[in-house]
């Protein structure tokens, strides 16, 4: 698959241009994807195991994760285009970027919420992901599903 | 309060020093809140108004986003500081920053679900967001509930 060809309908914008913060990669996420075409069309509960690897200096910061089930994951999609204003899902009618959870999009920062399987002194063990192996790392917070309305099935 | 201090059992780590990628700004968020101390601690789905303005170019991307009752809006805690891997949250233990949703992290990336209460040109009004009046938008997406796992409520 051509994962940067623009389909009839969509919609270029521009790509960004400006740089207005800088993120740090703060460690990557092994999976058994290695690469777009091997990654699942989303996580499942009953995935694989996916290993989260911190880099050294963050490790401090994983003090007391082992206490919670449920983390929220933010990663960044680094091999997605950034320039698309409108999308064509295989199949679908064109929608805006924002009405969409495609890779492609301004900011490809991915949320995945996930169970924790175990923490290690340089690692988090969760199943769940369907990211590229190799992935970089943004950010780990616990779940807060329950502050969170429950949105309906659609 | 002073939002820039370090407290007793705290502990500090590198400042983030790589620029491993780049943000974009695509909008301000508008909120009742002026300042950091008039922010409530968490949203809250019968909350105030909250406009989210979407710069120009990236206004097409909006296309479909009316059809989501739900969506999840990542912002840019710029406000924050980004050193801290122990943080001793008011009346509570230390715990490592990936174990806490605190504003200050490596990468303050804030992730909140919230109801769409209407989609214009330029900006979406929701109810539930809990930052700081002037707040850089990142993302926008529809809210994907289904495909998570519930989590208890802990």
């Amino acid at each position: 698959m051509d994962w940067d060809a623009t389909r009839p309908g969509e919609v270029e914008g521009p790509a960004p241009m400006r740089a207005d913060a800088a993120l740090t990669f703060i460690g990557r996420i092994r999976t058994p994807f290695a690469t777009r075409d091997d990654c699942p069309r989303r996580g499942a509960a009953d995935g694989p195991l996916c290993r989260i690897e911190v880099e050294a200096p963050w490790r401090p910061a994983l003090q007391g994760l082992e206490g919670q089930r449920w983390i929220e994951v933010l990663y960044w999609m680094h091999l997605a285009r950034r320039d698309l204003l409108v999308q064509v899902p295989r199949g679908r009618a064109p929608l805006g970027t924002f009405a969409l959870r495609s890779p492609v999009r301004p900011n490809p920062i991915a949320t995945s919420v996930v169970e924790v399987v175990a923490v290690e002194a340089d690692a988090v063990l969760v199943r769940g992901l369907d990211c590229v192996d190799g992935t970089p790392l943004l950010d780990l917070k616990p779940a807060r599903e329950r502050d969170r309305p429950a949105p309906p099935v659609a």
